[in-house]
C-alpha cells in the first residue's frame, strides 16, 4: 500500500500557494471594481481552506517519499491544480461549466494555451490575469521538475539531464532545490524584461504583463480572442519571437551562462539543434509564402517567423490562420508541433534531444547493416548514450505516437471529422494550443467541441506535459500491487 | 568499388523471366484480337534482349555476392521491374505518359494497388492481366525475399525470421531456397482455389482470375473502376476478405502446417494478434455503422469486415468511400494502414510483430521506473528478444514515422492539400493503395494529382516494400566509400 500522508502534506502546501496566487486576479478585480473579485476571493479561502487542512492532518507524517509516492505526488499535483484553478473560471461572470473551467485551467497549468473562452477582449482583468498566472505557474512548474524530479524518475530518457552531483549524495537535493531557486530568478527577471518590451512597444501594461508571463510560458493565452492579430505590430511580433524562443531553450543554461560561462549556451548541441531548425523551418517557410502564395517578401517573413516559432515553441499565439497557407505550410507545422523545444524549458513535443537520440540510434541501425559485427557507440553532446536511455527514448518516442493515434481516434468517436480529431490530438500532447480545420483551428477556439472531447484534450495535455511515463505508470496494475 | 557484374547477372535473369510473363498479356490480347498483342510482343521482346544481353556480358563474373552488393541488387532488382514492367502501359492503347506508366508498374510490384488509369472497364484484358500479374509477382517477390535475403541483411528486426539452419552452414542457402520454392506453390495454389471461388460465386473467368491474384497478393488492382462495389455480391466479397486474410498471414507456417504441425499456425504470437486486431476493428466498425450511422446490422458487418480487411492488409480494394463515414471510423483506418499484416506475407505497413516488440520494449520501461536496477527481459513468440533486433525494429518505427512526415512534407510541396499529402503519404510507404479525401480516396484515384507527387508516391511505395533499410542505406554516404 501507498502511503498517501507525505504526498497529501505537499499536495496540501502547492494548494496553499496556488490560494496565495488567486489574491492577485482578486486584487485586479477590486481595482476596476469588477464583482468577480469576490469569486477570487471565495476560491481562494476554499483552496487555503483544504490546503491547510490537508497539512494539519498530515503533518506528523515522515518526509521521505519513494520512487512509487514521487509517481503520485508528481501526477496528483498537476491535477490537483487544474482542479481547484478551475473554480474562478466556474463562478466568474463568464458563467462557465466545470468540464469547460477544468479545460480551460488544464490548458493552462499545462501551458498548451488552447481555449474554450470567447469574448476575451470584454473580460475582466481578474479572469485574463488568472489565466496568464496559470501559464507562468505551470511554466516555471515544469522548468523545475525537469531539474529536480524527472531525471531522477528517469523519464524518457530525461535521465540524460540529472546534475552531475545529484546522484546518490545527501547534499543532492538541496543543490538541484538551490539551481531550481536560481532558475526560478531567472524565470522572473525574463518576464519582467519582455513585459517592460511589450509596453515600450506599444502594448497597454496589463496586456504587456499578462502577455510576458505567457509568452515566457511558451503557453499561448492571449487577452484578445484574435490573439496577437490584435496587435498588428511588427515590433511587438519581434518580441514575442524572440521570447518564445528565449523560453524554449534550457534554463539551467542561462544558470551556467550567468555564472562565467556563457558558452555553455552554445556548445549545447540541443541548443544548436534547436535553432538550426528554427531557422531553416522559417527560412523556407518565408521562401514558400512569398514565392507560392505571393506575400511580400517581409510580410512573408514576419508571418513565417511568428507562426512557425509559435507552432514549434508550443506556444499557439496566431496572427493568421496558416491552415489557409496550403498543404506543404500546414503538413510542415504539424510536424513542428511535434518536435517541440529543448529538455528543460517550458515547451512540451518530443523534444529535440530526443529527436537527437533517435537519430543516432537509427544511424547507427543503419551503420550495422554493412557491418553486423561493428561496434558502434551513439553520442549526444559529446558523450556516450546509454543503452537504458536509448531504449528510454525508443520507447518515450512509440508511446508518444501510440498515444496520440488513440486519442486521435476516441476524439473522432466523439464526433469530431478526422482533421480535427488528428490535430487536435496532436495539439493537445504537445501541449500546443490551436489545432487544424474551421473548428479548433488559429482562428477559431474549442468552446465548440462536445464536452467528452474536452476531457479527452484535457487528459491529454496532462499526458504531454508529465512525459507520458508518468501518467502511463499509474496505468499499470503492478504499481498498485506491492 | 562494388563490382556490379554479378548483381547485373541476376538482374539479368529477372529481366528474361518479366519477358516471358509479358507474353501471357500478349497472349490474352490475342485471343480477342486486340491491337495490344503486339505492344506486349515488343516490350517482351525489348525486356528479353536487355535481360540476355546482361547475362552473357556478365556471365563469366563470379557468382558469390557480398552483403553490400546484396543490398544493391536487392534495390536494382525492384526498380528495374516496374522501369521495364511500365513499358506496356506506356505503348498500349491507354497511350500513358510515361511517369504514369511506371507509378502503374511500381503501385502494381510493390502490390500498392493505387491507380491511374481512369476506364478500367473499357481496357483490353492484356492491360487487365498484365496489372494484376505485376501484383502477382510482386507478392512471391517479397514473401521469397522475407524467407531468403531479408532476415540475412537483418533489416528493421527481420532477423527475427532467419530460419534456424540458415545461419552460417553450406547447405542454408539450398534449404531457404526449397522453402520458398514450395511457398511459392502454396501461393500458385490459394491464387487457383480463390479464382475458383471467385468464379463459383458469379466472377467472369477473367475477372476472377485477375482478382484471386490482386486478392492473394493484398494488392488491390481490380479489373473495374468501381473496384468491388462493381460485383455487389455479399459472397464474393467474403471470398475477397477470407483471402485478403490469406495473403496478410505468415506463408513458412502454411508449410509448416501442411507438413504436419497445423497448430503451428495458431501458435504463432503474430498471427494470433494479427487476428484479433482484425476482430476487434472489425466488431467497433460494425457497432459504429450501425448504431452511430444506422446502417442495417448485417450490411454494416459486410462494410466493416470488407474495408477494415482491406485496409489493414494494405489490398485497397473498395467498395464504398469510406473517408464518409465520420472522424471516428476514418481516424482507426488511418491507423490501420499503419499495421499492415504478418512478416513473411504479402502486406506492408509497419507488421504486428514490430507492434509486439515496441510493446515489450515500452512494457519494459515501464517497469523499470519502479525497479530501476531490476533486469526484465522482453519475450517474441516464447523467445527473449536480443538487444540487437530491439534496437533494429525501434530504429525502424522512428524511421517509418520520419519518412512518413518527408514525404507528406514533400507531397504538400507539389500542391496537394494537408489531407491527401499526409494520406498519400502514409498509404503510398505502407503500400495500401487508396488515401483520404475527395482527390485519392476510396472512390477517386490518383489519374489527377501532378506528375512530381507521383514519383514521390512511387518512391515512398519503394521505400516502404523493402523496409526502409534496404533503400536508406543506399543513401547513406559511407555505403558508397570504401
Amino acid at each position: 500500500m501507498i502511503d498517501f500522508r507525505p504526498i497529501l502534506f505537499i499536495v496540501g502546501i502547492l494548494l496553499s500557494t496556488l490560494a496565495l496566487a488567486m489574491t492577485l486576479p482578486a486584487l485586479a478585480d477590486l481595482v476596476v471594481d469588477h464583482p468577480d473579485w469576490r469569486v477570487f476571493a471565495s476560491a481562494a479561502a476554499l483552496t487555503l481552506f483544504i490546503g491547510v487542512a490537508l497539512i494539519l492532518s498530515t503533518r506528523s507524517a515522515t518526509r521521505r517519499i519513494n520512487l512509487r509516492q514521487a509517481f503520485v505526488l508528481t501526477a496528483l499535483c498537476w491535477l490537483v491544480i487544474p482542479t481547484f484553478g478551475a473554480l474562478p473560471f466556474a463562478f466568474s461572470a463568464l458563467n462557465m461549466h466545470y468540464p469547460d473551467a477544468f479545460f480551460e485551467a488544464m490548458s493552462g497549468v499545462t501551458t498548451t494555451g488552447s481555449t474554450v473562452i470567447v469574448g476575451l477582449d470584454q473580460a475582466a482583468p481578474g479572469i485574463l490575469l488568472w489565466r496568464a498566472l496559470l501559464q507562468w505557474l505551470g511554466g516555471i512548474g515544469i522548468i523545475a521538475m525537469a531539474i529536480t524530479v524527472l531525471p531522477l524518475l528517469q523519464v524518457g530518457g530525461m535521465q540524460l539531464f540529472r546534475m552531475e552531483s545529484s546522484d546518490k549524495s545527501e547534499k543532492a537535493m538541496p543543490r538541484t532545490a538551490q539551481i531550481a531557486g536560481w532558475t526560478g530568478v531567472i524565470y522572473l527577471g525574463l518576464t519582467l524584461l519582455c513585459a517592460t518590451l511589450y509596453w515600450t512597444a506599444g502594448m497597454g501594461g496589463f496586456d504587456a504583463v499578462a502577455h510576458a508571463m505567457t509568452t515566457i510560458a511558451t503557453g499561448g493565452f492571449s487577452t484578445h480572442d484574435t490573439s496577437f492579430g490584435f496587435f498588428g505590430s511588427a515590433w511587438i511580433d519581434t518580441i514575442a519571437v524572440t521570447f518564445m524562443l528565449l523560453g524554449s531553450l534550457p534554463f539551467v543554461l542561462y544558470l551556467r551562462a550567468i555564472r562565467g560561462a556563457p558558452g555553455s549556451l552554445w556548445r549545447d548541441e540541443q541548443v544548436r539543434l534547436f535553432l538550426a531548425i528554427v531557422v531553416i523551418a522559417v527560412a523556407v517557410m518565408t521562401l514558400y509564402l512569398h514565392l507560392k502564395n505571393g506575400v511580400e517578401a517581409l510580410s512573408a517573413l514576419r508571418l513565417a517567423s511568428f507562426n512557425v516559432v509559435s507552432v514549434i515553441t508550443g506556444t499557439g499565439y496566431a496572427t493568421t490562420d496558416f491552415g489557409l497557407w496550403g498543404g506543404f505550410a500546414v503538413a510542415l507545422l504539424f510536424c513542428m508541433m511535434f518536435i517541440g523545444g529543448c529538455a528543460g524549458s517550458t515547451t512540451c513535443g518530443l523534444k529535440v534531444f530526443r529527436f537527437q537520440v533517435l537519430y543516432a540510434a537509427a544511424n547507427i541501425q543503419l551503420r550495422r547493416l554493412l557491418q553486423p559485427n561493428g561496434v558502434f557507440i551513439p553520442y549526444y553532446n559529446r558523450k556516450p548514450i546509454s543503452e537504458n536511455v536509448l531504449a528510454s527514448v525508443m520507447a518515450f518516442f512509440f508511446l508518444f505516437i501510440l498515444c496520440w493515434a488513440v486519442l486521435a481516434i476516441g476524439l473522432g468517436f466523439t464526433g469530431l471529422d478526422f482533421l480535427t480529431a488528428a490535430s487536435g490530438a496532436a495539439s493537445a500532447i504537445a501541449n500546443v494550443g490551436p489545432g487544424l480545420g474551421d473548428m479548433i483551428g488559429p482562428a477559431s477556439n474549442f468552446a465548440d467541441i462536445p464536452i467528452a472531447a474536452k476531457w479527452m484534450l484535457a487528459f491529454g495535455m496532462l499526458l504531454g506535459r508529465l512525459e507520458l511515463f508518468t501518467i502511463l505508470v499509474l496505468l499499470m496494475p503492478s504499481f498498485w500491487r506491492a
